[in-house]
């Protein structure tokens, strides 16, 4: 199914906007774990097994994989086709930020849509529309676009002003744009930085958003979901990783990861 | 040994600033190796084994071994090793243009000199210095920005004028401070772009910069070099990838391959 619509039936029935990141680290998973064959994927298993009917979306941050290198990948791969088989209504965004020159970003597509064979991906536009067509022409596939980014070093040269606007209003209108021909084409936007998106979400009054940076990373949730909803109250997706999957580590760490996943849901859907 | 130094030394020792891209794409390689059980190694291997003493260095890009899944990535590793084991004074760049927020780009520089252990990596700066510091915190390896690429729609964004410069001005700029900090922080500039290479060349005098697009995307060769050389008719690593190892698909296609690298690097060092 396409992924705007899988999003959307999700976001009616689950009634959520939250978007677990699933970003499994060696050395914060519960210990006991560690002695499986697949201690990665376990913690992915358990992880999702109490928390499917809370969330909108699962997006595995594939550096998190990459960094246990094949063994590590085929746990991603694993995890990937755990949730397909048994939660096939829940969209999987992999969060990669590639993005190269036209005739690689091809290959980049192909490992996302065709090996991961995931619902949606994260590209980086630096080299512009070249770099990201390759993707868009997954059609049903969702595209989400690096268009201002939740770290502290973001402005380095997102926030640089280009006549009367910043980098990151330029590409949110090149993202508008794009989304014009591809109607895949969708962004992502840091909570960290919540008067951003709000600005951003006047140019695109309808878009798909994804929101990282809740959390660790201290994003307001209030100002996030206020400046960032469309008029329908969906549109959004608010993603936290390491404030929900390391609440606990020890033996009921899926248990606790559920409740503080309920009740970021829920806080979520009080300021909607 | 540190990347600059073995770059430094096998320039000398060869005579040659030509880098070999290892994109393996297995609708373009020789047919007859499709049958064997690993052709993307195959095909590398013949590609090194013919070409060895005639390059700087080889860059695989990850995106083309990535687009056929963990079998692919596990030939990827092949390579390397068999690169590492055989010809160990050539330094192996790993392109893969990663960059995210610090603590997901902590995990993608532990992927790439931790289990791919490769000398050099290409970075994309969007995301700021705190997307680049977990690089650059491998000392001795290579950390090769992202400052003016090579595709046709590079200006989109990289020409953007902030003041009176160019963003990727303004990049350059940044990789040099870093530079003061760092002193394996290098960048990348496309060669379709030479006068940009001429005034990068400005600004960083002696730095290190790996430049792709010769062949296929036409770049034009003289002008690169002159534009790019240091004083010391070095600091330059001029990558082509498809130009070279996929002159031709017949059986013979190392030994065109050789043919090729040896006329490009001999034209490369014409204009030295």
């Amino acid at each position: 199914m396409v992924f705007r619509k899988k999003f959307d039936q999700i976001v009616n029935k689950r009634n959520s906007l939250l978007c677990i990141g699933l970003d499994p680290d060696l050395e914060k998973i519960p210990g006991h774990l560690l002695r499986k064959k697949d201690p990665i994927f376990e913690f992915n298993k358990e992880i999702i097994d109490a928390t499917y009917d809370l969330v909108c979306a699962y997006k595995p941050n594939i550096a998190f994989y990459e960094a246990y290198g094949l063994d590590g990948l085929s746990q991603l791969k694993k995890t990937i086709e755990y949730l397909k088989s048994n939660y096939p209504e829940i969209p999987i965004v992999l969060d990669a930020k590639r993005g190269d020159i036209g005739n690689t970003s091809v290959m980049y597509a192909k490992a996302m849509f065709e090996f991961w064979d995931v619902d949606a991906t994260t590209v980086n536009p630096l080299g512009g529309f070249e770099s990201i067509e390759p993707f868009l022409k997954y059609q049903g596939r969702g595209i989400i676009v690096w268009c201002r980014s939740s770290n502290p070093t973001a402005p380095e040269f997102q926030d640089l002003r280009i006549n009367k606007n910043s980098l990151y209003i330029i590409i949110a209108k090149k993202i508008r744009e794009w989304s014009k021909t591809y109607d895949n084409c969708f962004m992502f936007v840091g909570a960290t930085w919540p008067d951003q998106l709000r600005e951003i979400r006047k140019i695109v009054p309808k878009m798909f958003i994804l929101v990282p940076g809740i959390g660790p990373q201290q994003g307001n949730l209030e100002k996030t979901v206020i400046n960032g909803i469309t008029k329908n109250k969906s549109g959004l997706m608010i993603n936290s990783s390491r404030g929900i999957i390391y609440a606990s580590n020890g033996n009921n760490f899926a248990e606790i990861a559920r409740e503080k996943a309920q009740r970021l849901r829920n806080e979520i859907n009080k300021y909607r």
